[in-house]
């Protein structure tokens, strides 16, 4: 399935001209043929985008609870399909969506819920490997680079990059990283998390439930996700472009280089 | 309500700086104390965020329905009374999300259900006036110049600045603009709708809803905006910065000048 799409244009020399644009699909997730949400998605990853999703919404304990997921976009539709069911399935997907700072998100008051139960271990990035990874974020082949319009996330043990994914959804894009790592059974303690998006409290919540205890990102946080970041401990580095960034919280767990 | 707040950070020298975040704060909604939303804001003008929001998901259908909406940031609360209630308000609330090109947003479906019903009054902007929207938009005061991290749309009648919002939530900001027209019966025939973020389905969708017929944005736009853009021979303007500009569809509205 091609990540970009050709369309006309015309440009302020009234010329016609090509661009890409990021695809962008509609997909139905059904868990026991029970209807559960629409993402809309550039469509790399629909797997590991579901399974990611189904656990950040925490419908899901465990990956083993999934029998299979079967990706169809002939229609557009994910089938999830369990061993037992999701208990209260029902009512959980029922409950009203909470908004979050990309605008109106998804359920983010149980994500709160829940933060005062996490604790994350201790680590530490170097000013080296915080560059090492702003450098290869840039050296990265992307959609972003031929259509524009998608947010991309990237997780990296030190500086090394282990998995680079894009969405048109910023939240989908972590929700594949979460889908990847549940699936991989990879431990979040020793990586760093990387998004180009804003560091909203739902990016911060989400990183801390996949254990991580550090995230970058290119552009800035906001109030909740600098209160939400400051109660968990969690090291927060933003405007992270070139050699330049700001850390605004977590200082304790990022080694600056000896001044001088 | 300040609207940024000073955060202590750390910058790659290893020195202490003080930078603005924006302010977010969570402001639950209730209708007829029945509690429906929790939306995340920058909380500049949450009465109009709190009736744009409530129009756009379609759960009213006129102002007049609308007592009072009374916001009370102690408890983060904003209490709508209807003079009738609104009928099926439980169904109708409970339904289930789907989501937007921004990630995972608001109800998406029935919007695109009511797609086909809309049809596009003729306006026409010139490129001048679309080149005085851009400069107008650079010439404003605003949250993202002194603390990033927004998003903001505006209205325009040719390139007549009406109404200028920001919001961390870019959906916030367009259904602000939606209440503030709502609530002084403003048509969208002879209006623009600008905003910084990408031109999403939903963006498009919520614009013709308004009845405006024309959208400008900074960024780019994604294959659902694009095609329901076309669909709706809405004009799309994307990449507008200085004299640059995309035409995406609805090139009958936009009025080149003359080549030479």
């Amino acid at each position: 399935m091609p990540l970009t799409r050709e369309v006309g244009a015309v440009n302020e020399f009234g010329e016609s001209v090509k661009v890409s644009i990021p695809a962008e699909r509609a997909l139905t997730v059904y868990v026991d043929k029970r209807e559960v949400v629409t993402l809309m998605t550039l469509g790399a990853q629909p797997e590991l985008l579901v399974l990611g999703f189904l656990r950040n919404q925490r419908l899901l304990q465990s990956a083993q609870e999934v029998h299979s997921i079967t990706v169809d976009w002939e229609v557009g539709a994910a089938a999830v399909k369990t061993h037992k069911g999701i208990v209260d399935i029902r009512a959980r997907t029922a409950k009203r969506v909470v908004t979050t700072g990309c605008g109106q998100g998804s359920m983010f008051g149980d994500l709160m819920a829940e933060v005062d139960k996490l604790v994350l271990p201790v680590a530490s990035l170097t000013q080296a490997q915080l560059y090492g990874i702003v450098n290869a974020i840039r050296l990265q082949e992307s959609t972003y680079k031929s259509a524009g319009s998608v947010h991309a996330c990237a997780l990296f043990r030190g500086d090394e990059l282990l998995l680079f994914v894009e969405d048109v959804g910023r939240h989908n894009a972590i929700d594949t990283i979460a889908g990847w790592m549940w699936m991989n059974g990879i431990n979040g303690a020793d990586k760093v998390f990387y998004t180009t998006g804003r560091l909203t409290s739902e990016m911060v919540i989400k990183s801390a439930q996949m254990g991580i205890p550090i995230v970058v990102s290119r552009s800035g946080i906001t109030q909740m996700g600098h209160e939400v970041a400051a109660q968990l401990g969690l090291c927060a580095i933003g405007r992270a472009t070139n050699t330049r960034f700001l850390c605004y919280t977590g200082l304790e767990r990022l080694q600056l280089r000896a001044p001088g």
